[in-house]
């Protein structure tokens, strides 16, 4: 089995720290098999401010990965100096060592090396301070792996969501919501259940946007107008779509095992349900890239950096889902070859 | 202690069964004394129906309330004839009888004879059927009190939510927003908080309308416009209120105990979170009324009425709660004396 690529994510955010609580204390080598992509002295800084005993090695092409949770292979990317790495403070130095371990990690799954990519915290500012004007992670890695279709689900084994608009404000959801682009997000949800997750018969519910499913239209008619429209449609493309559910019952038959994924509206509608379900162990999987793409479910916290509070239960979560959904991508391919 | 009135809601809806599930099987009749204001028909064909032995006894004034869980008092307000009780099926008959059951308990409160009400589901098709044309209970409510200052708060152990719009599309939101509103509505749950619940220092969130509390304007204005203004001048009227918070998480910490309420901008932002987290045991309360009214969280539920299906959880939870209500506004007023 190839390892799994995890890139380090910005220097003076978490991601090094719940990086090295991962190894020593929660990996299990023979079962998903990890490298880390980025620097060894960043890593090093963290393990020794934390007071974790392991062993960082260069991890170097086709090498075998190390079968102990002492010894942390580390695919180096960067080389920053002692001077530059401080917890919470980054710099243009620290940002380019951070886009670093992604560009590589995606180029090393390209080129054959990596199963996929399991990603730490970054931060927009520092995206920003390196070079890069991308809004975000998610459409960094679109470009780099020339995707135009991806979507962002947040998956945990209570309830997985994707979203209809993200970051925007509420009151311009309404006019953001179309019939074809419904209908693309659907359907994108339906296959991922099928192919990421191994479900063969998704059953998924649509959120409907105003309270109560707009009670027959008295409270909003973008039901009527759009939302049953696409439902429509994309049932007739064959995907077992059901709804619109009245929002705030939805999670709850979801949560109860009814429906494999809720597809919402807008970012809090689906957000506030999944992390009160999922608030330590909720995972940010990227659906729709032809590389295997998970993430921590939570920001830099440049706040706490280094300073031995942040918990990798959330980066647990995500490796072990980006082993699922790759082994479940190949299990597809034989199928479909 | 005087009794509680039990009020039996439609008689063609689960409101009749879960009553006589609460008294069989789970009512502490010298803890929370109660009695039900309604139909002995209508409950004697439900209990018939499901099953249950007890005696229902017409209740007088002034007469003691049975001390056992086998007979059940009933304070009677109407006299359908059994013909006219067919479970799902209500008629202006019936409805008659539903409104009259509210009428007659908030009447019997005004003269003493009552705690509050606990009041079962109705619908508002049948409340039309009988003549009178509020929206809703708690209008109805409202009006029979003489009250323009009402305002529902659902609550539960672990989180209680007021709403600053209900019943809306959710487009309009925005636009229903304004400070003065607001500012009311922080300062009513403040002192529900104090008075209703004894909490002498209440901690109260307020729920950000956009993702990200609008991540400092870039995902909408109206937390600058209009939430932070009224935050600024309800806390320079000596209420501590605080936020506002990213809907996403304010939840987590309020169901962690962070906070005694959250103060919700539309409807499903407060609803998904706490049905998920209360579904079976939610209490929706009427504060600003100058009577104690809870209600169940849910509604007549015509297509299970009679069935055996109902549970009477959340009307255990509507009785205990006006109780508490009811003892802590005695504290209060005797302390006010």
């Amino acid at each position: 089995m190839k390892p799994l690529a995890i890139s380090m994510g910005c220097p003076a955010g978490i991601g090094p720290e719940i990086i090295i609580k991962y190894f020593t204390e929660s990996h299990s080598p023979s079962q998903y098999p990890a490298i880390v992509a980025g620097d060894i002295q960043v890593l090093q800084y963290y393990a020794a401010k934390i007071g974790k005993e392991c062993t960082l090695l260069p991890w170097k092409t086709g090498t075998p990965v190390p079968g102990d949770n002492k010894t942390i292979a580390v695919y180096e990317t960067s080389h920053l100096s002692r001077e530059s790495i401080r917890p919470g403070i980054y710099s243009s130095e620290t940002s380019c060592a951070m886009v670093a371990a992604i560009t590589n990690s995606v180029q090393g799954i390209q080129n054959g090396l990596f199963s996929g990519i399991c990603t730490c915290p970054i931060s927009k500012e520092a995206l920003q301070l390196s070079g890069y004007h991308y809004p975000g992670h998610t459409e960094m890695l679109a470009d780099l792996t020339g995707s135009t279709e991806q979507v962002m689900m947040m998956a945990g084994k209570t309830l997985k969501v994707t979203l209809a608009t993200i970051h925007c404000a509420l009151k311009d959801v309404p006019g953001l919501l179309s019939e074809p682009s419904l209908c693309k997000l659907f359907a994108k949800t339906w296959k991922s259940l099928q192919i990421d997750f191994n479900i063969t018969h998704p059953r998924i519910a649509i959120a409907a946007l105003n309270p109560h499913a707009g009670e027959g239209g008295m409270f909003g008619n973008e039901e009527k107008r759009i939302i049953i429209p696409a439902i429509l449609k994309t049932q007739k493309m064959g995907y077992h779509i059901q709804g619109p559910y009245p929002p705030d019952t939805v999670f709850i038959k979801a949560a109860a095992g009814e429906f494999d994924a809720v597809i919402c509206m807008y970012h809090d509608q689906g957000l506030i349900p999944f992390k009160l379900l999922h608030f330590k162990d909720g995972v940010n999987v990227t659906i729709g890239l032809n590389i295997v793409r998970t993430s921590v479910d939570h920001g830099t916290a440049y706040d706490i950096a280094g300073k031995n509070i942040a918990r990798p239960d959330s980066l647990i979560a995500a490796v072990q889902m980006a082993h699922t959904i790759n082994v479940n991508r190949n299990i597809a391919g034989n199928q479909a070859n």
